[in-house]
C-alpha cells in the first residue's frame, strides 16, 4: 500500500498518473481539509473534490477545479439577488456539497461521506480526509486581519502579503480512522507536488501525524511544487518567501528536510541538486511538469523506482 | 394598513388579487414558518417563497410552487449520487435558499432577509415571517411516529392518517418585530384561504398572537379553504376530519369561531350559510375560486367591502 499526502490540483494530477502505474486500490490519498469552508450552509471540501473529480476523469481541465461541462444557473440567480458569489459553485458540483452536507448533518463522518462519493463516482483510490474534525487554515495579512483560507485564495486571488499561517482547531483534531495505520505500514509515502505551507502543512498539524511520519523518513518522497523558482499554480512560491524560505527547490528541501528523505525536483532545477542534497535530503532529478496523464504516470513511476533503491 | 395571515399557495393567490385592489405597500402579510425546514444545510421557507414568487409574478403556475422556467441540474446530479431528492429544489429557486442561509449564518434575522428578498424581487407587499425564531409543525401519524411537516406533506404526499398536530418550539418563539403592532392597529385582518390547521395554526401558536387577535374579532375575516367539502389543494379537508371537525365550511366556521368575526364561503356552499352563522360567525357568500388574478382581485374586493359594513 502506498500513501500519498495530497492537496488540490497538483496532487490530483499526480494521483491520476499514479493510478496508471499502481492498482488504484493500493493507493491511499490522505487529503488536506484546511481549505474546507462553509458557504450558504454547505460544507465544501475543495481539495477532496478536486482529487475526486480528477480521478473520475470529470475535472474541468482548463480551470483545474470544478466539473467539466458545468453550468452556473444557481450562481447567476444568486448574483441577481445580491448574494455571495465570489466562490463560484457550479450546478453539478453543488450536488456533491448537498450530498456531503446532508450526510454530515445526519451524523456521518467526512471520511464515510468521502467513501460514498468515491464509490458513486467509480473511483477506486482510497480518498481519506486527514481528519473528520475541522481544521481551518487561516492567514495573517501584513498590516491587516487574519482571514480564512478561501478568502485569501479565492476572494483575494492570493494577491496579498502574508506574515503568518495557522491551522485553527488542528490541536483538537484527530486523524481520520485508518490514517495513522496507513502511514505506519505504507511501503512508501509520497508528498504530492502540493503547496508545502497550506496543503501539506494542515496535514502535519493534526496531532499524531508528524510523529508517525518522523519514523518513516526513509520511505518518504516529496515532489517539489516549485519549478525554476515559481509555483506552477497557486501561491506556494510567494508563501515560502513570505515565511522566510527561498522560493526554490532548495527552499522546499529546507522546509521538508526534517521528515522527508527524498525530494524529486524538475530537470529545470538540475543545477540545484547539490544544494538540495546540502540540506540533508536525497535529490532525484526528473521531468515533473504533468501536462498530460502520461507525463504524470511517468513521474509516478520515477517516484516508485526511487524506492527500489 | 391591512394584515393578512398567510400560508402558501391559496394565500399567495389571494394576496396577488389583494395587491390589485389595495396599494401593495398597505398590505402586511404575516406568513407561516411552521413548514420551514433544513435540507442539505439550506434554510428553506416554503410559504414565504411561494408568496414571494407569486407576488413577483414568477411562480410556476402549474405546480403552484417553485419558479417558472425552472431547471433541475442540481437535483439531477444529486440523484446520481444517491442523495436526498424527494424535496425538489430547482436551480433558480436554490439561489433564494443560498441567500437566506448565508445571511442567517451571518447573524441577520429571517425578517431582515425576507425584506431583502422582497426588495430584490421588486415586491412591495410587506412579507413578514410570523417569527424569526423556529416553529416547526410536526404530525403524529396514526399507529406511527411523529414526523416533520415536509416529510408528511412532500415525502408522504399527505397520504397518511394523522392523529395530532403540534408546533414544536412555538412556546419559545417571539413574534417578529412589528407583527403584534400591525395586528393591533390594522384596519382589517384577513385570514387567507390557507390550511387552518397547519398554515394558520402555527401563526396562532406563537405566544402573544392569539391574545392580540382575540381583541380584533370584529375586524377579522377568514376565507374558507374548504369548498363543497374538499380542500382545493393540500390536506386541509383530511386534517379537519382527522382532528374531529367536519370537512365543510361549517367545520371551518367551528374551527375559527372563537377569534374570527366573518367567514367568506364559496357560492357552492351557499346552502350552508345558516349553519355557518349558527356557529356564531357572520357569513358572506361569494365566488372564492381564484382561477385567475382577476377572480382573486374580485374576492379581495369582496373581503374589503365586508369591512365597510
Amino acid at each position: 500500500m502506498l500513501v500519498a499526502l495530497a492537496g488540490g490540483v497538483g496532487a490530483a494530477r499526480f494521483l491520476r498518473g499514479l493510478a496508471r502505474v499502481l492498482p488504484p486500490t493500493e493507493i491511499t490519498a490522505v487529503v488536506n481539509v484546511g481549505d474546507d469552508t462553509e458557504l450558504h450552509g454547505l460544507r465544501i471540501s475543495p481539495d477532496l473534490d478536486t482529487v475526486l473529480y480528477t480521478l473520475a476523469g470529470a475535472i474541468n481541465a482548463e480551470t483545474g477545479w470544478g466539473l467539466t461541462g458545468e453550468t452556473w444557473t444557481v450562481m447567476e440567480a444568486l448574483e441577481k439577488l445580491g448574494g455571495l458569489t465570489w466562490f463560484r459553485l457550479g450546478d453539478k458540483d453543488l450536488a456533491t456539497h448537498f450530498f456531503r452536507t446532508q450526510r454530515l448533518a445526519e451524523g456521518e463522518t467526512l471520511s464515510e461521506v468521502t467513501r460514498q462519493l468515491t464509490r458513486a463516482w467509480g473511483v477506486d483510490v482510497h480518498l481519506v480526509p486527514v481528519s473528520d474534525d475541522p481544521v481551518r487554515t487561516r492567514l495573517q495579512l501584513v498590516g491587516g486581519p487574519e482571514i480564512a483560507f478561501q478568502e485569501y485564495f479565492v476572494r483575494l486571488h492570493h494577491d496579498v502579503a502574508v506574515s503568518g499561517v495557522r491551522f485553527d482547531q488542528a490541536e483538537s483534531a484527530r486523524p481520520a480512522p485508518g490514517v495513522l495505520d496507513a502511514m505506519a505500514t505504507a511501503s512508501s509515502i509520497v508528498v504530492c507536488p502540493s503547496n508545502p505551507v497550506v496543503s501539506i502543512g494542515p496535514i502535519l498539524a493534526v496531532p499524531g501525524i508528524s510523529e508517525v511520519l518522523a519514523a518513516r523518513r526513509e520511505q518518504i518522497v516529496a515532489i517539489s511544487p516549485i519549478v525554476a523558482g515559481a509555483a506552477l499554480k497557486g501561491p506556494a512560491d510567494r508563501l515560502l518567501t513570505e515565511l522566510g524560505f527561498e522560493s526554490s527547490v532548495v527552499g522546499v528541501a529546507r522546509w521538508y528536510a526534517s521528515w522527508v528523505g527524498t525530494l524529486v525536483i524538475d530537470e529545470a532545477d538540475a543545477a540545484l541538486a547539490p544544494a538540495v542534497e546540502g540540506e540533508g535530503i536525497r535529490c532525484i532529478v526528473a521531468p515533473t511538469i504533468m501536462s498530460t496523464v502520461e507525463r504524470a504516470a511517468s513521474l509516478a513511476q520515477t517516484v516508485l523506482d526511487t524506492h527500489g533503491d
